[in-house]
């Protein structure tokens, strides 16, 4: 059987605040080479798609304000294949857009959708999931790519798998019994006890126009409006402001799921959205470095946009990030609150910083 | 009566390694503006001397490669005024050499030798300590100034006073019962029981005449090397590397105490020897600043030489120091250690940092 062409969907948004002052609203995180393999997040996802559905078949959604910088990193990149949004409106917009641009070119295609700004270290398992829910699509499915959770993280949502869909995969694909949010400790434990639960990974395979299907079901209005869009682009700057702002797991993923459109794969490949320095520190590479000399800090955090030097004296699980106009000095444990740092240089007035 | 002559000596040495990397080999402390004045403590403690002694009375002592920094940011200092040591030798054969100097020039001189880094925040009462120190030097006295304690400071040596010795002045002179090194707090808590202890801020007011003598009871080859460097400057490289480095408390002040020649008056003027980022942050100004935030960081103290931002989440009593080529992290109850990283990048070859 001659499969449904398979396309890739690069939704590149969000600053990545919590990794500041490395990204900035300028430099968002998945412009950054951040485990220093020389090539930016966006860069890796797009080295990581071109084996699976080669460079013509990558639509790249990002705001208008980083095509640029987008257009740079990916020559290879074709301007048909570039989506740049007028404003952020969340993910359910930018890849809806993908899906309804994609449709008009090919009606059978199946679109997999993958955060631009994740790390995944094993491109053939990576590879293998992808396969296996693409199956899944071919039979109607929207499938997600679940994570095997390494640990009860409280900083993932979940999926939970239920009954298998008996398709003939080398990883079996699952009906979706629910997503869950962000759980606490106990909670996570839990779920990881049962065998059943996943990280979701927001990674979404489809066809096209199930997806749209699916999404026009609870929100008509924003189907009609990124149909509109795909069909004729000059309209993007009107009718764009007027789309809702909506994540894919509350507009599609949760509602479909309860429809039981939704399926789920297991990986096994190393994953994480680098969600913070903690997680950063946890790479093990730290993104630019420098030369460091600690006395009683273990633990800690180095990385240096300008190769300045760096010493840390008796301040275990340091975090010291230090860039050409900002230095940012915090602990692992607080590296969350580092978006509340560039909230209150917001609010003195000096957007030029973050 | 008409008084002798009183010639003040800044003795400018010590890099102030505890401050680093505000200070350098190259920058050492004396030649920075840490209080925010403007002025660097060698120009504030030369503007504090000029009222006393009048600019052409002013002899400093410093390293050989810091001669040419002297110049620039004393201007009004006389050629023959400035003696450049050819290598550090501790405190007693900079100031020995300022005495063998000015003995030659003028027999009867009083000289008054203050640190070129220490703070004092009352120039009045300075003048006026000085001033009952000199009553006590043209008696025949070798006189400290020693600083009323504010506190129970383990971070200095103390004097404690003997009987007055009944002169005419303004604050009363007293002979010296004894110095004593840095104490244990329970100790220096009971020597602030007494009132009879005062901080030794290394401020000694006498004869140059009698500072010789007394220094060649116990060292007479120092003190000859001393005069013949005075005598014959062009002898200074061949006969400098000959002298013994040593104190001028351990070379002179105490064992004359023992002999009954060294007074002391109690000063009432804020003082401080800014020893190290913990001092800087008491002083309130920190030197050169730029815009900080901070959360969840009370009493952090940062500065800047850059203007770079500076954002500290979660760490209490943090030191932020940022710097063209190097950063420093640390809290204030660490600030010691600074040395620590001084010497351990040292080690690593990059004196180019130190």
């Amino acid at each position: 059987m001659s499969r449904a062409p398979l396309y890739a969907v690069i939704p590149a948004g969000g600053a990545g605040t919590r990794l500041w002052p490395l990204s900035r609203r300028a430099r968002p995180k998945f412009l950054l080479d951040l485990d220093g393999s020389g090539r930016s997040l966006l860069q890796r996802t797009w080295d990581r798609l071109s084996d699976v559905t080669g460079p013509d078949r990558i639509i790249v959604v990002t705001g208008a304000t980083h095509a640029a910088a987008v257009r740079e990193q990916l020559p290879d990149l074709g301007p048909e294949n570039l989506l740049a949004e007028p404003s952020p409106r969340d993910s359910m917009p930018a890849i809806g857009w993908a899906a309804a641009h994609i449709v008009r070119r090919d009606p059978a295609a199946v679109i997999a959708s993958f955060a631009a700004d994740h790390i995944i270290d094993d491109d053939d398992a990576f590879a293998e999931a992808v396969d296996a829910a693409r199956t899944a699509a071919e039979n109607g499915s929207i499938c997600t790519i679940g994570i095997d959770p390494t640990g009860p993280s409280t900083g993932f949502g979940y999926i939970e798998q239920g009954e298998p869909l008996g398709l003939d995969t080398p990883i079996p694909v699952h009906a979706v019994e629910r997503f869950v949010e962000k759980p606490d400790r106990t909670t996570a434990e839990g779920y990881l006890a049962t065998g059943r639960f996943a990280w979701n990974a927001g990674m979404f395979v489809g066809k096209a126009a199930v997806l749209l299907e699916q999404l026009r079901l609870d929100h008509p209005l924003l189907t009609e409006g990124l149909e509109t869009i795909a069909a004729d682009p000059r309209r993007l700057d009107e009718v764009w402001p007027t789309l809702t702002a909506i994540a894919i797991d509350h507009a599609v993923a949760e509602p479909a799921s309860v429809r039981g459109v939704i399926a789920t794969v297991r990986a096994r490949f190393g994953w994480d959205d680098i969600g913070d320095f903690e997680a950063l520190a946890h790479l093990g590479s730290g993104g630019p470095s420098t030369e460091v000399v600690t006395i009683d800090a273990p633990g800690a955090f180095t990385t240096s946009t300008t190769g300045r030097s760096i010493t840390i004296i008796g301040v275990p699980d340091a975090v010291v990030v230090d860039t050409g106009d900002a230095v940012l000095v915090t602990t692992l444990d607080q590296a969350q609150r580092v978006k509340d740092a560039v909230a209150a240089w917001r609010d003195r007035g000096r957007d030029d910083l973050t």
